[in-house]
């Protein structure tokens, strides 16, 4: 850890600050600039609180050398993480591709998609029963109802199934989901992520609107902290000034995410663009960028069949996508 | 509600459409022009799925003309809010002075915060018993013993408190809190704000760092929903490219929340800049712009004291803000 | 174009306000719903100042139907645009590898790094000769001089040139440049689109640091308004706020420019990402997300070569991308 | 300046960049930690080509702390600058108050903007002549005619005038004009920086739609650095994600340019905000904050005038403002 010092800081105050840095465990090593001097503090400085030094009015900045998130650091482990599923493994060179619909909307509905996505070469099936809306007034999910749909379909396809969690209270009711997905809304809620990591369930982590990668990470460590290492990270694209699409996706999260950790990086384009034309653009970037894996909303319900190709994929368009996706991963 | 449809849709597909449109209860209104037609749709347009009409591949573009939000509404509550807080009012004229150290430390600390913002013209007392943080291995708050402190100083000084929850197990341990806070990177914890919702406590409620003002209100909407109106909303800075601050600060969200809804609206300068000699300036700026209160971070830590001045003002520096803040509402 | 009208206006103002539009020669087709009354506006719309309309007071907001855009639209010229460069074309099924280094350093630096990417692959090269830097006191180029030897190092070799213009009064030191590039900064240099689009030249038109898709179609259309339609345009990062990379490449705006427009669409994912380790992935992706060429930072300067890999590739970098890219474009 | 050596480069490797770095004359104070090497450079470290020593595969970070502005940094130059044009002073406690029409649309406005701005408190004159708009198709101002106007504005009220420049070219059209503004667009046009600081003209000088208060600062140095000193700072609003404003206006910029830089502020909440109804609490919150002055869009136009309340006040608005201006000034 660095901390600038400000001009005309007295040698005085600069003492104190050392001795109470010391007092912290860490050796303090200055060096003396024109207009600024610099510690340079060696050793455990996950002690140190980085906000507070940067409070001080003698502090100009604080920069963290070492990165603060430990467990999912792949300084600390270098090999890439493989998470089995029931099975199906990925990470590590194993590639997963999670479909289905937006919502659980029925028994039927379920079914019938979980077979097409299955036939098209889906290894994971998806499917919202708890729906995060911004607003109070609209569909809220169908709840325990759309996880016993999501069961069966398991029952009937063999497919894992990965579903979004909301509130800790509710994690009975996720006892035989094989992937508990926390969505971009409740990245940072820590409360949540805490319960997760006492849990050993895999857990989908989806980067939050207007995070940086290093909260990505630390909300990782958050579940990691506590006993889990099961954690799959989701590129789901971020808020910008652009309104075209919903969100602007920020494929380079993908090898950076890599770099930085061991855990598996897949991508959701289907929620980052918002768009459907656009979903097998993005998803053969992810690809080409290195994703271990994707995540596709495919419907097949009539009510959006009727107006021709809502956002999400038909199983047809799925089909051709899955076949393309393939041939770009044999050249990774 | 508005559609517009693209060039080239058939008059089949629109008819087909305007149908569906018609049987969940709209009037459909529409306009031909020469690259597009636009269906105005009039009625109670609120059950209409607005996300699933705009992903229909007929669809250009959806635009929502009532405003989602109604119990929030100043079209539909045209008078200000008051909250009566324990005899402290805020809203409609009243203003509130919120001040106190970020964390709660010690019994000692919070006394002796409490008493000098008290006498410097503080109103409510804030601080925070759970934090939290990015960061798993930094200090998470004294939770339920934050709380007792917080009670013992309002015991002590009369002033009513404000923390911050972030888990809706934990309601039990506020049940003498006056004021519940909910952080930005949970306003849009849906559950929470439902269980919130549920209580007859003042919310006050935060912006979230990426959210826009029309997600700000129907977030306060999902409290109000389930019956509680009590709510303020504050404004305390959003994320831009901007790194000199922590946040940028969005003093424009204070008169346009004025005019969007009923409720009061607080500014937090001590959060939104990170750095404790802006929080005079845009203090004084807000007011300026009509907010209906402050939160300020006072602390009277000899840690922080020694190095001289963090990012929390000194109760002397608070007492002359305030002076100042007396003389712009005058004005105002 | 529709503009809806606010709540409470009167008849009279509704009155006033059509006879206004309509005397501009546009039909008004009102919509009357319980909040607001719509009015669609049917005819040639591009007269009317939308800005001007917005800002009335009796106006809640006014949305453009038909783009802005006309000549660059893919609406009015359906099949790609082909560029052909001194025999390289580009655009509809055409691909172009731009590749030299970041700046014109000496005579020898261009005409060994020319040799070098031309035997990768390459079929442009690029350099800089006016650097736009933020800073007056950083390097701002060789100017003229490093024209000079770029067209050297095309005459060694054979390859077109690209290279940045700053000031339209520096045009006739470009006259045997073959493509411009206008850089980011530049995009809206409305004075600068306007000379280039006198000229014959093929321009390469980089999109701002934070403009929108559109904002960048109209610079395209600024340039083909004078009589040039010779134009690639650029994705090279937009400013979030993420700070680990130097921008966030907006993969997205590849396909969307391509639905948007017949223009050629390029990709630089040395500038956008400011790592050269990222420059691999994010070409990849660039290329499966259906860009029509790629303009990549390439050295072979000793200096760079010391400390073993700058933000730009090597050559040998730069030949293995290469390979990698032609099998990613045999599967799109 | 500070460079963070990246784990597991060898001591060579370290040594063979630190003779580098002292060639070029600074001296190099390293620093090892357990993970990393800090390299402390003193000295002279204004030649380091930062961007470069970034990009070098043994550099995790470079951080420089001395501010790369030299002339407009308040460290060497303490005391306000006052600018004085043409016998109206602002900055050091001088306050300005720019004010008229968005654009010169005749001579007869002019004259009477001028005359009603004048009596409700002007000190300035404001009016567009050459504009810089997205569409080519826009209207792109009278030109030399509105100059013209403005000039004869000037003659009439005895009010300075300022006024855009698109062009250096256009330089002599702009000998009789007091203030010279360069838009947002323009800031980073560091060609007709530069020729603006060849001139002794006062310069507006408006910050980019995203650009940082470091970026705006280098490009006031740009002007300083050719040697003239006469510039004012505008805060005008930057791009975010929120959509309800047509930018988010960062008022915290106004006291951060007083701490960094002797130079004057102003605001223009009109550009920044793009509704009428925000110019009154945006302007109080600027004054409040510390705004040397502000710049204010008034029209008297019976176009506008007919529908009541396009963005620009009238004449009666702003002398209330300015009335209200005037007595926040006293408290501050």
């Amino acid at each position: 850890m660095i901390a600038v010092i400000k001009k005309n800081t007295s040698k005085e105050q600069i003492a104190h600050l050392t001795s109470w840095l010391e007092e912290q465990g860490v050796e303090v090593h200055p060096s003396y600039g024109v207009d600024y001097t610099v510690l340079g503090l060696v050793g455990d400085t996950s002690k140190i609180d980085m906000e507070l030094l940067d409070s001080l009015a003698i502090v100009d900045t604080v920069k963290r050398i070492s990165d603060p998130f430990k467990q999912c650091n792949r300084n600390f482990h270098p090999e890439d993480t493989v998470i089995d599923i029931g099975g199906v493994k990925i990470g590590g060179g194993h590639f997963a591709m999670i479909a289905g619909p937006c919502s659980v909307e029925s028994r039927e509905q379920m079914i019938a998609v979980a077979k097409s996505v299955k036939a098209a070469g889906a290894t994971l099936l998806r499917g919202g029963a708890f729906k995060p809306r911004t607003s109070p007034y609209d569909f809220q999910g169908l709840k325990a109802h759309g996880i016993e749909y999501l069961l069966e379909a398991k029952k009937e396809t063999g497919m894992p199934i990965v579903t979004e969690i909301m509130n800790a209270n509710h994690l009975p009711l996720f006892e035989d989901v094989d992937v508990i997905q926390v969505g971009a809304r409740n990245m940072q809620n820590f409360e949540l992520l805490k319960e997760l990591g006492k849990t050993k369930k895999t857990i989908l982590l989806k980067r939050g609107l207007a995070n940086t990668l290093k909260e990505f990470l630390m909300s990782a460590e958050y579940i990691m902290s506590e006993g889990n290492g099961n954690i799959i990270l989701c590129e789901r694209g971020i808020r910008t000034y652009e309104t075209y699409t919903r969100n602007t996706m920020d494929i380079s999260a993908i090898p950076l995410l890599h770099e930085l950790s061991h855990l598996p990086v897949i991508a959701d384009p289907s929620h980052a663009t918002g768009k459907s034309r656009l979903v097998e653009p993005m998803a053969m970037a992810s690809v080409a960028a290195g994703a271990d894996g994707l995540m596709i909303e495919v419907h097949n319900d009539p009510a959006h069949a009727l107006c021709d190709g809502a956002q999400s994929l038909t199983p047809d368009n799925f089909a051709h996508l899955a076949g393309k996706i393939q041939k770009v991963r044999e050249i990774i």
